[in-house]
């Protein structure tokens, strides 16, 4: 009988969980995968648990639950500290495990191109936890307002920087919260009058998307009065402020909350290597998502950059991590088997991003569409990939309900910890 | 036309609410309704956030939904600082605000009985952010077993302190999850094998429920591998260490989690009168549920003393508060036409509590009933009284689904702020 191969995977995301998909098929192979957290998390609809839509547990799946049955794999919540490529070990907090290939699909988190001190007054939208401290402070600036109508103005300002579709998706649903769910809860003000100001560098919103469609996301965001800017540059940030160099010259915004969804890097995991990164941490791959002196090491998903043919690097999605996590899964089992491998390829299936209520913008296989069709695309889609299926049947409830009713059902502020609370949390960090 | 009186109502829970329901109707009353969250709490359902079977989302919901179409209803989140009962005002931090009556429901908090150093080393049960630091530390702590199987005898072991129908609960559904539900998720530790001790102080488990379903629960917890301890009074509580005086003496216990459900006390507000407190803090009230000297002020629910015709103190039960929130309301519609007031009279429909899946013991009317009846009574009639469509059909949802799986759906440990969101956590305080 052949020698069974140990697989280590770092990463739960969409990128991992696909490679232990088509890994964990071959019994002669042994895999444990590692995450930070207990579960997978489907970050498409992250801003979704900010506007208070869904909530936590519903899209997120504990890992554990996801290989239940595969029994050749071992989960372990733990962070990766470092790499030992020669050994071909990884380390743990407190111990090493030894594999015989390696993916590393680690992900991405919000990146501030170096100005990390704007990450003090704007919040950032890559874990749950950040979604529902956006969560709670929009919901806590109403319930503010309310107490003092005399600077209501102030408190429901809110600005989000970046146009790509985090920073569309969620500007429309916030308007939608504050323009036709909550606005007849209130007495002593009007939450239709909120302002959300929707920054972009460049010229045009999701910039990676067919120019008509961000022309329309564009001009359907304005309907739902919000307030777009486009070709403005954030020079720097400050409490409540934010600097702008526009085609008219500077500009100062000020805003309650500032919402920063411009940019992300690959979590730092990547440093351990002595390997070319580009501006944004991104491991530098070659085109068999691997690396030269280490071809037992495979790469994938946001936290890579892979350029194609042309030169061209991919976009951090989830396609293209699915697409890296099945290839790394089969190159794999190729090389135990001695094959020959084919360069990695990613078929672009297209995109889509929802503007609201009915609306959204897709663009499937060149393809456009929008309106309430490309919603229903998008719906369909996103119920399609999620995760597990008690996951889709809350969903699905929740979006009927919130659809027939106007409500928001996950609309609650999480009593946040208090000094007493923050101590014992401290203590029981040390669990 | 007559006068509109200025009714304020503090807290939302079963008390506050009844009173809202039953004032809202008479149009020629205006209602403030204050809390310090934005949520009605199902608190009878709160163990079962702890034990990761529903979602915060499931047994909150926003206050404003609920009185949403109630005109005459200004819900405000607030804390109360004081009360300035000789002008008739209620301070909140930055302001004042006049009532014509005053309904006093703030609710009870986890108590210990002066013994204020035992929280650090314990953890309570009382808000939904204790549910979820309970959920976040048990599965961590599997988590960290499966990481180190060596300590896994010392990691599993927990201790629930208080044998009342929360401790009760709660032990059922711990040992549930760790027995039949996540016990094939692990592959190097057999989550069977975790210790769940319950600790009452005095001779029975609920005492408050008839003598024989005292039995049957602490016969049915056993078989569901909960060590159940009677007359073990707790002496001190260190860092996982409970010492206790027990009939074979005294015994020291070691466990990872220490969870304290053995009392409540009062909200502080109550401090704010000059009035007779009992030792947790709960005001005594007179047979109308006021004061001799403030008839206009009305206290209701857990924190306050209502002792009835033969002295005999009211429990701190759901049924006790909403009765009362209806006669508060009820007696200020009649102090407002001048008619004279009957004394406030509790009828008790009964208790249940559930041990586990299809198993719980119900006492109504004088009727008991126990195991898959019980179960069933025990589920319909929470699903009767919790508030809100959505949550329902949710919950029922989530139920039935953990039931035909065996699975937790709400499994998630919610990532824990670190130091960097920690600061920004504190930061965001301030809004």
């Amino acid at each position: 009988m052949k020698e069974t191969k140990h697989v280590v995977i770092i990463g739960a995301g969409f990128g991992g969980l696909q490679a232990v998909k088509k890994l964990a098929k071959d019994k002669s192979i042994r895999i444990t995968l590692i995450d930070r957290s207990n579960h997978h998390l489907f970050q498409p609809l992250l801003y979704q648990v900010a506007s208070a839509v869904l909530s936590p547990a519903d899209i997120a799946i504990p890992i554990r639950s996801l290989m239940h049955k595969k029994k050749n794999v071992t989960v372990l919540m733990d962070t990766v500290t470092e790499i030992d490529k020669e050994n071909k070990q990884i380390i743990l907090d407190d111990k090493r495990i030894s594999y015989d290939y390696l993916i590393l699909a680690a992900g991405a988190k919000t990146g501030y191109f170096g100005h990390n001190d704007w990450m003090k007054y704007t919040l950032g939208l890559k874990t749950l936890f950040d979604a529902l401290r956006i969560r709670n402070l929009i919901l806590k600036s109403f319930e503010k307002a309310e107490n003092h109508p005399e600077s209501a103005k102030e408190l429901m300002k809110y600005i989000i920087i970046g146009g790509g579709p985090t920073g569309v998706e969620l500007a429309g649903s916030l308007a939608e919260l504050s323009h036709s769910i909550i606005n007849n809860d209130f007495r002593n003000i009007d939450t239709r009058k909120s302002e959300i100001i929707l920054i972009e560098g460049g010229a045009d919103l999701i910039p990676s998307f067919n120019r008509e469609l961000s022309i329309y996301a564009k001009k359907k965001l304005e309907k739902r009065n919000v307030r777009v800017m486009l070709n403005s540059r954030v020079m720097n940030i400050e409490d409540n402020k934010v600097f702008l160099k526009t085609s008219e010259g500077e500009k100062t915004l000020t805003a309650n909350i500032i919402i920063w969804a411009a940019g992300v890097e690959a979590v730092n995991l990547n440093n351990t290597f002595g390997l070319p990164e580009d501006k944004q941490k991104r491991l530098i791959v070659n085109r068999y998502c691997s690396f030269d002196e280490y071809p037992e090491i495979y790469a994938i998903g946001d936290s890579v950059n892979f350029r194609d043919e042309d030169g061209k690097s991919l976009p951090g999605v989830s396609a293209v991590a699915m697409q890296q996590g099945r290839y790394a899964a089969s190159a794999i089992r190729d090389l135990i088997k001695g094959k020959e491998l084919k360069p990695f390829k990613y078929t672009d299936k297209g995109s889509m991003a929802t503007i609201g209520r009915k609306d959204a913008v897709a663009d499937i296989f060149g393809i456009k569409f929008t309106g309430f069709i490309g919603w229903l695309m998008w719906l369909g889609l996103h119920l399609f990939y999620q995760v597990g299926f008690k996951n889709k049947v809350s969903i699905l409830i929740t979006w009927m309900w919130s659809y027939l009713t106007f409500g928001a059902s996950a609309r609650l502020i999480q009593d946040t910890p208090g000094k007493e609370e923050l101590e014992s949390m401290l203590y029981s960090l040390k669990k």
